[in-house]
């Protein structure tokens, strides 16, 4: 199955672009949690348990798993084995950030989409689509390209002005390196209709220009809550033509929450609306 | 103690400047290791004791241990406590390409650099510096900055010709964003002496101009061996004015070849002919 198609008919089946991040930060999970054998595991099962009914997509951040060695992989492992046991129609994500030479890539594909289960995994562009084949070619699977991600410091690379050479006349026409790796993503990468785009929810300008660029691709969007992004700012610049098109993540906003149900529904229902008022307009 | 200095002063003392890479892939690594418990860590341990007096440095390529999950980073780990105890002062790299935002890059570093305790990780510029501060931070580690890789198709963004606004005459000039990494990295992040760059022996003439940028920088050279990188002419465009400054990595060539001392001796006094000769040109 195409996983696009995956997130876009749990997203039409509950109306809902909610994505809840399970980074089960070890030092900020509650203590009681910590005096179990399987602490992250038992976490995520609580807030996946908590959440799934306003959530389309689990996105886990590797880095959090990985701080713990070995028994963090293995709670990793435990996590996906629950979601796919018993929420086989919400689209997952690790947040890997990957990117290696061709050859290596094998590794991590056999890693993210084989053992672990995955739907789509975090990518940077930086290698060139020759290194990232081993991903792409993988028709079921979503392959979710950098482009302009939602921290500060984004713009050093992201923002600077690539020359295009516009043959005709012969001048030429300086573009953001975020718009080029959208364009080329949108344009030859995603052959297999499996690639989608970060765009940072802290960057609703750009995000409304990668919007015109590619059509109705679907981008990954964190930043907001804890980051400060704007939640409607980001639907009117990111919402495509079908009232999709986005993946809204939040991590630390719902699930260190007080209480993540409240905080998953209040925000599911805050998308909701503006949703209905968007289609309005 | 500075990354960049231990692993010069490894290089000097056995006159050497051969990282062997343990890519311990399952699939290439001899039969008779897979019937042992610990498949990856017996094999490495072998390739290290054939190998090490002829090593300055030992990169591992995260991927290949990733993709046996949490077995792979059991064995990872075991390999790293081996080489801590038996071979302090060979240089340590993990080959992870890594690269989030600021607050999740945290997980990574108490992965790599505490939990598994390697020297130095390879990490993706595109979030820019202030997203690997909590990397660029730990004064007594290597940050080594992807700036222009081995694979075929690095240049498809890498090559990208970025304007520079030169304030003067108000007229741009136009660089590859190679060159931008390599700047930025030297002249900017690298406040701590604790940055390295990638730069693929597949591509000598960029990796002479970046020695023309930034001094007597380190760069970590993968791509001799399999990839097709030429050492002469690696050796030629990137030894420092120290006669240092260079990592030269081979993985493939040596660990999977019927005699891996051999390789590694052989490859050793081929880089050790070729820095005699030309330090005396």
């Amino acid at each position: 199955m195409n996983p696009i198609d995956k997130y876009n008919q749990r997203a039409q089946k509950i109306n809902s672009l909610l994505c809840v991040g399970l980074d089960a930060d070890f030092a900020k999970i509650p203590k009681h949690f910590l005096k179990k054998k399987f602490p992250q595991f038992e976490f995520n099962k609580w807030i996946i348990e908590e959440t799934h009914e306003y959530t389309s997509a689990y996105k886990i951040n590797s880095a959090f798993y990985e701080e713990r060695g070995d028994q963090g992989m293995k709670e990793l492992k435990m996590t996906m084995d629950y979601l796919i046991k018993n929420h086989p129609d919400i689209f997952t994500i690790l947040d890997a950030k990957r990117a290696d030479i061709g050859n290596t890539n094998n590794g991590y594909v056999a890693s993210i989409f084989i053992w672990l289960g995955f739907d789509a995994v975090t990518l940077h562009p930086y290698l060139g689509k020759e290194a990232l084949l081993p991903f792409l070619e993988r028709k079921d699977k979503g392959c979710i390209i950098l482009c302009k991600t939602s921290n500060p410091g984004a713009g050093e690379l992201q923002d600077l002005l690539v020359e295009k050479p516009t043959s005709a006349q012969g001048f030429v026409e300086a573009r953001p390196l975020w718009q080029i790796v959208a364009e080329k993503v949108s344009k030859d990468w995603n052959k297999n209709k499996n690639c989608l785009l970060v765009v940072g929810a802290t960057y609703p300008t750009e995000m409304k220009k990668i919007r015109s660029l590619v059509g109705d691709m679907t981008f990954l969007v964190p930043g907001i809550g804890a980051q400060g992004g704007d939640l409607e700012l980001v639907m009117k610049a990111g919402l495509n033509s079908e009232g999709l098109g986005l993946i809204i993540n939040s991590s630390r906003g719902i699930i260190f929450a007080e209480n993540p149900k409240e905080e998953a529904k209040k925000l599911c229902e805050e998308i909701r609306k503006l949703k209905y008022a968007l289609n309005r307009v």
